[in-house]
């Protein structure tokens, strides 16, 4: 088994924001040299998460509603004793989980047609890090 | 590694309808010859989920409540402006997560005894695929 | 491909209760001898999540009263009329997912430096399982 790794660091200009990166994970497999086998694409932060879904701005505006509604933003978690203030973006992380396996066929993301690997920033103005790691043959 | 790759594909009958599909994944995995690894069982649509939880259909129903409780069908998501009407079906996708890793021990699904996997339906009658990938020795 | 599995079992003494496993995915990985590749760390019960998160008591309370909020006991889930009273813990497996992979790059857990492992118990007081299986080479 061969294994190619990728760090990509992510410093958003918004609080939240969600970020195709597709592309990226398709240029860290043409690196490997792989051609069977899978990605691993995860973040390395635990206020981010990594989806597959839809490349529709309207969808991703939706789903950041949505994200609000069920994990609020709010002053009195137990979590903002620490000093923080980021309780919200742990449980968005959690919800959504931060990470995905693509799998590879004939050297190229085997993704349905709709298929787009997101990042999902929960609480960014910072550099965040990302891992793409590329298993296979 | 070896890889051994097979893809599903589903009509349903109903607009949301939760299939178990442990004997078909493990079906793949006979196929497959591998003895050690493990199998991605993946959604190719972004409407669609996987997971592994327990084949009784009071819980399935639960789930299916739970799901439209949490990720509701509304007319007015900004998703439905492209012509869409499946806002919910996405919420829902990305709330179950839309994969799962199946570990390979001594040529079985190394399952725990109530441990099922479904593929979840939440936008279908019409054709949707699925990928089952089998990596290992 | 090498592979090597461990099973994890816990008897909690409290029906939810997390467990920061970090230290044992990490010498299950030392037993394996594996250098680059991945550990899956999965759930064999269907009333118990896996996540990568913060090691922060605050949050850690933060996370219970929300999965409470999100997927509440109830009496009435249809899943208790075959006698069980633990829809709810299904219901909180299915939100935070049942498994997680950890890279693996020379030799050690490819975590950033807050990411801890946790085991999830919904449904404990009881003897639980868990897979950890390390594989690459």
């Amino acid at each position: 088994m061969k294994a190619h790794t990728e760090y990509l660091t992510f410093q958003t200009k918004k609080h939240r924001e969600y970020i195709n990166i597709t592309d990226r994970v398709a240029a860290a497999l043409t690196a490997s040299g792989i051609a069977e086998g899978m990605v691993l694409v995860s973040a390395m932060h635990i206020t981010a998460g990594v989806w597959v879904n839809d490349a529709e701005d309207g969808l991703i505006a939706d789903i950041d509603e949505w994200l609000e509604h069920l994990a609020p933003f709010k002053k009195d978690y137990r979590h903002h004793r620490t000093g923080e203030d980021n309780g919200d973006s742990h449980l968005k992380s959690l919800l959504v989980h931060h990470q995905v396996i693509v799998p590879v066929t004939r050297g190229k993301l085997d993704l349905g047609p709709w298929q787009q690997v997101y990042y999902a920033e929960f609480d960014g103005q910072r550099p965040k890090r990302l891992v793409i790691k590329v298993m296979g043959e």
